[in-house]
């Protein structure tokens, strides 16, 4: 599939990881399962944060809103204990509670002693809107679908119109699922920032490519006959291996609005903009051990490469949701072109 | 059933409403399901914050964290916005999914527009987590259970054991579903603060009763047999007709806290203590009508009436729970015995 | 002064208004001292809300940590509160103590009851660092100086190198005060929002002029000989006429960051990024009226436009604050350039 | 000076340390300047959280506000950056400007790069207004006390109308300074919380100790002549030797109100109650070593021990500052009696 970097358009300064994806992460994988039915076009994305059993052993986590008019469930006890206890589970609105269903069964049926000797598990639900596209009333993910794509995570996996990408848009064009990397270098090793979008947000006329206004130009080639929509939202789901508190993490996570913010979003009113972030660096046993812990992370002189690197990876990764994503058509007849089929069509470059 | 003040105790110095309960405010009813089968010890309260149609009717709403290891879902845009536009459904930890799916479809199935000509739904789905005494692992509670409660709520309803409080301890007894009003004399008029409590909190040593070392002296009676656990959390739920901004009502919302202490509460780690509430004092359209809204709020200068209302309910609805708590035994033939019989077993006062 | 759309760049979609700057929201006025004098390049800025009492005369209002790297103080209480009771005093980072005693002793000196029949008074400094251009370990500012800015504002003020912008760096060129507007238009009337920044930020590679990457051409231009330093800060102050609550004015606050990341900003770690917002619609009375107040708000449906408004006003105020920067020589000899000199120089357009 | 617990009153479960104040902290030493003369009764507190550099070995820190209707001076970079890096100065509400003023000369004398080749510093200045007994319009505070106050400071230090306390009330009584300290005793060591408040807050009849309602009782024997205030507020510091994160210490910080309803607050609307803690347990250097930090912490299993300290140390102080607080004759014969003197007057027995 052909993503942005590969129409030439270079973004940042910083030098991506070997797939350019969230997976460039050492033990991050993700998983798809695809729903495409006439009026259901819809789906479940599983990011998997590390390949060990995350209950027993968290990872340091943190979340942000952006725009706070979304469902995703989870943020509470992340933001309270600063860790990530399950895989991350991204799907539309109003799947939210089947997903949530499903994530805690499959996490107590890992961990039989959840609800015995010890307490309950926080699930981690992210969510857009796709029903344009995708007869959101239908509610029609089924639990064993999440199941599904927890069971099935992989390094390699698609973006664009794949998973929860599948009846989203962005920009007014078919959005859905994008990622990409940076590396990150200081003098005590190299470590990777990643990042996965869930787009869902933004009128195409404001699209910028590199700060291009490819949206502007489109919309004029297109006689204006094409409307505009901005009722989105978007998931940022942001791993890295570098050592950070949970205090730093949030840091970075708030910076992913620059990437946002350069592709043309005005994070618009009716949309959940959500960050969602963890570290790989260290375990945090559930468990409590004889001694304290001893967490590493970095002094916060080392921050702004961290800054950088989101804001970067986060700008491509939505332009890679977009430029990967195909025409769908879905409920009612609704249909959004794809990207790549438009520059083609019209023959627009990107450089 | 015999309630707080029916032993003498008069918390604070505020005169309860007609019912010193939260239907004290004009339109709020609670609902029951409960479900008691041997290991399955728990339940559904569903609470009305008016009798309309919410989602098309907003009310102006607030959410606060006093302790956020807790699963409570729908609070991410309760506070972007500023409204709540659905009821609010209580149950276990592990049934929140289940209930978010259920008040989703409630609220699509009310609103034909929701994923058509309007946007999605947001459920607010408060929870506690009753493993002791309820099989927490078999998420026993269903969908057709919640829209039971959303369809039986009433102004008069049971305290103690039932509903979502069908299996929660409070300070290692019985605990579960309490309630308690205030009435707030002002030169404009009289408003009532009405607080729902479900109590699952709390070490019996701890127990104040209106300042009176009562479980301090329960335990000393009991010979340190019992054993005393502090694995509980509690949601504060709370109405009132006063005429607030949602900031005015945060600010109302923090004061909660003041009542939990003054029964003895730590505010324990092991916990998710989240306060929701909402003002019935005016109508936010879901439409967007052609002149702006006018928002009537006190001035600030009045608000440390809604703070010394709110204390007062909220310890006395931690008392109500308590006090009105029936015996149960429940999963693994673990049980907890009810405060009230303790008290005649032993003798003590409260006064 | 050229300012930057005499340069022919037009920024955004929107109309700006009169003046093109903050005070064309009715009632607002700006004031400056100047001092400068070898080493100390340094100043004061004051914006007055409203041309009456603020203290008895309130305004709505609210603030927003974009990165809290910063020494601005009073926000404590405007985030409590939701209201404004004193005029807004930029000045650099050591200066802020002498500026809160100044506008404390300013409103006092207006408020006879303040300390004996009501309460004290916030005041609301907001600051950046100008080490590189000024001797910030003098404490130059004095007590006189800030009563002297708050004393001559007027509708009409200076850009660039003035003021609290006098020593201030952006994009590693000579940065300082700039200010945009936007007209905001609907069926129930036509609004104003008004953008002033004090700008001490960014990286000149980073540099981006409507989306077109100025600072990386004029870097190449200049041999990669210039230093780049990005250890600044701004701090972003919002008027506005659009009847909105003080969570509403939250949420436009926050968007000002898309604004900022569209010239270029990456948020860098060692800065105070703050956004403070009033809005002029209605005064808050400081004394309690015998009935509650009524607030009129917009329906939430409108704030998209005031969200895009406020992105494009806060580019337009920076890219101003950049092009009407004169070259200032301070500290121990340090210089920066001005950008219009090295637009000039180099032959490099901005369209 | 007799202090509460030398009146028989025993506050919870714990143990306190060797002095039961803030400086059974290693390294914590408190000063005071008192201001006392006709009209002017107020001054400053210092309290220094180590005997090094703290701007070169700085210490994890957090605030919380309980109610922010203050104008306490710093938080904004203590949340963001984790650390503290001065002294914590306490003054009155008209004070802060000169106190913040002063906290910025001391620590730039102390650091020649400021300035220079490092950024700027954070002062951190906390606030009650005391205007009932002193005439907080004379802005009365010197920079040179700020200097003395931090220039003295000890591990031994007085309690009551002292320092910043000398104006203030407390349960419409004498209030001020007051302290007090718990062991926590876990299997890898026996740490220490301590307390210090400046109490300023509350209304005589909520007063209660140890649950007992003494204020309604010395209410009542005063035949209801007294006025009562509550106009106060409160500053809580906390310091503690234990291994924490800074959102380990936000969640301890917050228990803080757990002590303070218990002795009767409502949490008033007109007041600043702001809580501020560090842990000494690790130093952060200003400078960025080679290799990431390594950060001690609890596991989170053990933070309930530090949820109990907090609140029963926190308890006590504000019994402490009343207890100790001397009768205070200030502005215009405003006076407050003191309530070990009113105990004696009317016998009343607080166990």
């Amino acid at each position: 599939m052909k993503r942005i970097a590969d129409y030439g358009v270079k973004i940042g300064k910083m030098k991506p990881g070997k797939r350019n994806t969230i997976t460039d992460v050492e033990g991050v994988t993700v998983g798809h399962v695809t729903l495409s039915d006439r009026d259901i076009q819809t789906g479940v994305t599983a990011i998997l944060p590390h390949q060990g059993n995350i209950f027993k052993e968290k990872l340091i986590a943190s979340s942000h809103v952006i725009n706070g008019f979304g469902k995703t469930i989870g943020t509470i006890q992340v933001n309270e204990l600063g860790t990530l206890e399950t895989p991350i589970v991204l799907t539309n609105t109003a799947s939210v509670g089947t997903a949530a269903d499903a994530l805690i069964a499959a996490t107590m049926e890992q961990n039989p002693e959840i609800g015995r000797t010890t307490g309950t598990v926080n699930p981690v639900i992210g969510e857009c809107n796709d029903m344009f596209l995708n007869d959101v009333r239908a509610q029609a993910v089924q639990k064993a679908q999440v199941l599904e794509a927890l069971a099935n995570t992989a390094s390699d996996f698609q973006e664009g119109a794949v998973g929860a990408g599948r009846g989203m848009l962005c920009y007014s064009l078919k959005g859905g699922i994008g990622s990409a990397s940076r590396q990150m270098e200081f003098n005590h090793g190299v470590y990777t920032m990643g990042v996965l979008v869930l787009s869902n947000f933004g009128m195409l006329s404001d699209l910028r490519v590199n700060g291009k206004p490819a949206g502007h130009e489109l919309k004029q080639a297109l006689l204006d006959s094409w409307e505009e929509k901005d009722k989105g939202s978007v998931m940022v789901i942001v791993a890295t291996d570098l050592p950070v508190s949970e205090r730093q993490l949030n840091r970075i996570l708030k910076r992913s609005v620059t990437g946002l913010s350069r592709t043309g979003a005005t994070i618009g009113h009716g949309s959940g903009d959500i960050v969602l972030g963890f570290s790989t660096a260290v375990k945090i046993p559930h468990d409590k051990p004889a001694q304290p812990l001893t967490i590493p992370t970095i002094h916060e002189e080392d921050i702004d490469t961290a800054f950088r690197a989101i804001g970067e990876a986060t700008e491509e990764a939505v332009l890679n949701s977009l430029v990967t994503a195909e025409h769908v058509v879905g409920r009612d007849g609704n249909e959004r072109p794809a990207f790549k089929d438009l520059l083609t069509e019209f023959g627009i470059e990107l450089t």
